[in-house]
């Protein structure tokens, strides 16, 4: 059953499709509407509605969520306040970071490379590169307990290099980075919600061949699908799964049972019109006890050092509901019961109901499970939740949000005359994915949404041709939701969760025995020294010097030192303030050396001093009122 | 006269230098009432209060200024919505960009190293850099024709590797930047603002030895600090003087006749103790006629090919104005009259009246130019104006805005019996600079100020031992300044100006005759290749390889393309999309490839093609409800 036959919209693919594409002749229908964007020109005269703005906190208020932004291809977490939607922090990650040293600390260097694979680290050693410099992090999800958020870690993808990662809650750093053999360009992540995370899902998006060594090339029937699952507490792969198509989104049930996944291009396609062919696609389901007890009997193949079970169509480990054109969103309802199926280019949203997939593995027909299929409008792309028995869904076409009940869905499938649909509100412009505070725990509070918008075009005063996305604040509270702000931030901000603030609990100051320095802390005592005390002097090895400092405002423990150009110098620094937000920093002049060493924490950075003179370091954090001042010497004597 | 003796607070140095320092002890205090932070946790309920917000900008609404803000050690500049406290745009300037390739784009790595020195690109090439990937940028202002802002350019600087850039306002992007030779550490930057900029001066706030190869090492009595005037149209250097001590902030007057630097350490001391001998340091003014007319007579020597001044004291180029311990901020007033010079350790601000200046040139004592120094209180560092004869002062240590009237404290000086202060309001915490609406222009309107915080504490919902600064914004129109918004950003928000929307106007999309992609317009010239249409095929040239693809959304022209492992790959993408916000990106999996193509605008970069194997090649900015498929195959055949 299509959905043109199922859902009479008078929308043809044609429609969708026509190029430069209806989201261009839509965003070229606002450009036309521009001129009056002067119109919406205000001084800073406020309306009588800001009276009623709840997204306002004043100064000296705080938020009550965090919201966990990805940032897409600027390859970072942000760290937004909900509902002020500030940004309160930029945890770098697969990007490099100026201003802490990220991608230049051997803290972090080591973080973002000890993951790569051989071959990976081979090609990029061939450019004079350590690591990459770019990502791309769609999927932001902080790890579960009982299914809810336990403060952990958060994990996301990287799409563009192939890797996933995990960030530390308790001090907001990427902690560990691995990249995933045997896939290529990870899109859809989603930890386990239940018992606890475990594992970490990730669908690789690309088909390519499962050897990728130029042995097949131009032959796509011959590629592979592949989805992963990670252990979130080792960050080392746990098995991963030959499917067909190629995956989209994922999401876990709240019974530890399955994961599911979406398939926008089952039909395995390289171009536009073969991703186009099939009126169906798919969602392929990943029964994890079955998986777990092929691996038990020894039902794998081994490949870079992974083990690899085939769930292709007919594997009695998966199972592949048909699913309108192109799903690309999947969302597990916070009740447990359900999770939904966004259609893109159907204008559907499939509902599919867990406790009927058993049955599907046992034989039934596989839409059996399927339990609703709303039509909502335009695009259809994720779906948030009140916690209240609604649905959320972004219309990417029709630039709304669709508030719509999941039981009169269901009642609906099954032949009575209700209408799902609550209300529709519109948005600044084309939506993708949305998130509901605690929308995706068993804690669904039903006060905000998130509608992350692809284009903002007129909400903001110009900026010339790269604009801001439009991360607009909802108030869900009420029966129509309601746009509160419009966010406008860089690009973009593809994912985002809401947890409410009880549920992280993050430390002011780190804990001297910190694991991210154990490789410092072992020099160290290789060297006789305490971190906590320094050096007064350069510790000398062959060409290799150590330099060991310590800061306490205003001032680095050593007012110089002095080195021979071409030795490879190692500088370590031990921040012994222990005062809340007292962080400093070591820049070194024309080196292109900087770092940030938190309150209590220590870092440290390798290079060689190879341009002969006076080189001044000073603290790039404004620390004190003698800021300007900490600063000292590195002295260079000629070769 | 020193300030301890003239202005008798009660404070000594010993008050303001014990480690770890008041600006630590203060944030001691704060730390420890930190507990009470609980007690601020609000639900989302708002006081009445927001009904007279004027900060708040209702969904739709426009902010009426750009708010340019430096990023500190971030190395980005930030456009900042005003007064929504938005951040609008991220413009990567002296850092790595993952989201645009900025720093891996051949159009943006010809403007990262064209400008470096040549013992720079030696010294980098030997780590394998072609550029640095850091910097340290605390001043954007932008250029000014009679006074005020003209919407040509923004001018920045870079402490860490002794740079400065521009941006052009235009299409918001970076478009020069140059390595200033004879100079260490360029921190103070303004350009002229009477007649037009013109020059852009610059302080390089380390003395070192003029010619730092290594001959001269631990003998700082040798070293020496360097101003420089660079030539804002061509970004060359226009010509450097040679100063005593070491300069920190600097502004242009509203005449056009002078430039004037404040120097913190006018003792020339390398370590603490020496930095706070003496009870006076000093203030460099330069005349630029007298300056032109000296390299017009040839009295110069050049170095590293620029024409080089001597204005150390005795100079006929320069004087040197006592000014109380420290001086930091230098602010000349929006009515032409007068500049300050912010005490830092001494809780003065010492007001120079220009058109005393030329007296002192001509022998008159240095301090008859100073013609009121109010004592205001503990830590002044900047001061900003209201265009109504009131300055606007952060005091660090007391964490106030200190709004006071410049009329009054010249009386007061005069030995009348006035208070010039008007209010004090606190801020949150150990505010750095700040800057009003035009206030650093003669159109200064008096309506909002920003106080750039360095610690934020308590102000926002934690999010580990690195927090956000606090941008302070506030509501300057009545008797006393209001804060209105707490405004949290990644560190560091070294400093901001404020610039009505009437004074930009930024392109929406590119002309296809842009400058910044004149490379690739000659090699496709070369290679009988119209960017606009593409080349079907990838054109060799050995074991070079150029592919010429377009993007209209969801397609890249070319599916696929076939290269040979070990071919040098260019990829150019022109975007033919013209559509306003319709950005397009080309992301390389497992490539470390990607970058931003806007709409109208063509985009390159190179690499080698080292695994063979099938790659794909997406578009990262999501363009359209078929984003997702707007991909292709690089095919890499094995050697």
């Amino acid at each position: 059953m299509s959905n043109t036959t199922k859902n009479n919209t008078g929308l043809t693919r044609r429609d969708i499709l026509t190029g430069p594409g209806k989201g261009a002749v839509i965003a070229g229908t606002i450009a036309a509407t521009g001129a009056s964007s002067a119109a919406l020109l205000s001084s800073t005269a406020v309306p009588a509605a800001a009276a009623a703005n709840k997204a306002v906190i004043e100064p000296g208020q705080l938020d009550e969520y965090y919201g966990i932004w990805s940032s897409g291809q600027t390859g970072e977490v942000r760290i937004i306040g909900v509902p002020s939607m500030r940004e309160l922090m930029r945890i770098p990650v697969f990007n490099r970071e100026s201003a802490t040293g990220w991608g230049q600390t051997n803290e972090s260097k080591k973080i973002l490379t000890e993951g790569l694979l051989p071959e990976t680290k081979e090609f990029l050693a061939k450019r004079g590169w350590d690591t990459y410099h770019n990502g791309d992090l769609h999927h932001p999800h902080p790890s579960f307990t009982d299914g809810t958020y336990d403060g952990r870690y958060i994990f996301v993808n990287d799409k563009a290099n192939t890797r996933v990662a995990r960030i530390r809650v308790d001090v907001m750093k990427c902690d560990k980075i691995i990249e995933i053999p045997n896939a290529t360009d990870i899109h859809g992540l989603r930890p386990q919600k239940y018992p606890r995370t475990g594992y970490v899902f990730a669908c690789a998006e690309h088909r390519v061949p499962l050897v990728n060594d130029g042995s097949i090339l131009d032959s796509p029937k011959d590629y592979v699908g592949m989805f992963t699952a990670v252990d979130g507490d080792t960050m080392e792969i746990a098995w991963q799964v030959i499917v067909d198509g190629n995956l989209d989104n994922v999401d876990a049930d709240y019974q530890g049972k399955y994961a599911i996944a979406s398939s926008y291009n089952s039909e395995g396609g390289v171009n536009l019109a073969e991703m186009m062919a099939s009126e169906m696609d798919h969602a392929v389901v990943f029964d994890i006890a079955r998986i777990e007890a092929a691996i038990a009997a020894g039902k794998y193949q081994t490949l870079n050092g992974v083990k690899v079970v085939d769930g292709r169509k007919g594997s009695d480990l998966t199972v592949y509901i048909p699913i309108p054109n192109s799903p690309h969103g999947v969302n597990s309802s916070p009740d447990g019961k359900y999770v939904m199926i966004n259609g893109k280019l159907s204008p559907t949203v499939s509902v599919i109901q867990f406790d009927k997939i058993e049955a599907v593995f046992q034989g039934a027909d596989p839409r059996s499970c399927v339990v609703a299929e709303p039509e909502l409008g335009l695009g259809p792309l994720h779906t948030a939740f009140d916690g209240k028995g609604n649905g959320y869904t972004t219309l990417f076409l029709d630039s709304q949000m669709c508030k719509w009940n999941i039981d009169k869905a269901i009642r609906k499938f099954a032949g009575e005359d209700v209408d799902p649909i609550i209300a529709k509100t519109d948005v600044q412009y084309q939506p993708g994915h949305n998130h509901t505070s605690m929308g995706e725990t068993n804690e669904a509070d039903g006060k905000w949404l998130v509608s992350l918008n692809k284009f903002s075009k007129d909400r903001f005063i110009n900026v010339g041709p790269l604009k801001p996305e439009n991360d607009q604040l909802m108030d869900i509270s009420g029966e129509k939701p309601e746009v509160v702000h419009d966010g406008s931030t860089f690009a973009e901000p593809h994912d985002c969760v809401i947890v409410h603030r009880s549920k992280f609990n993050p430390l002011s100051i780190w804990k001297r025995d910190d694991p991210m320095w154990e490789d410092a802390r072992k020099q160290a005592a290789a060297d006789g020294v305490d971190l906590e005390e320094g050096a007064d002097e350069p510790i000398r090895d062959g060409n290799k010097v150590r330099v060991y400092m310590t800061s306490v405002a205003p001032e680095f423990s050593m007012e110089k030192f002095t080195v021979k150009q071409g030795d490879e110098v190692t500088i370590y620094i031990t921040n012994l303030d222990d005062v809340d937000d007292l962080t400093h920093g070591f820049t070194l002049g024309n080196h292109g050396i900087a770092m940030e060493i938190g309150p209590q924490a220590t870092a440290s950075v390798t290079f060689t001093a190879d341009r002969p003179g006076v080189y001044w370091y000073y603290c790039q954090w404004f620390c004190h009122a003698l800021h300007l001042e900490m600063r000292g010497r590195m002295l260079v004597e000629p070769a």
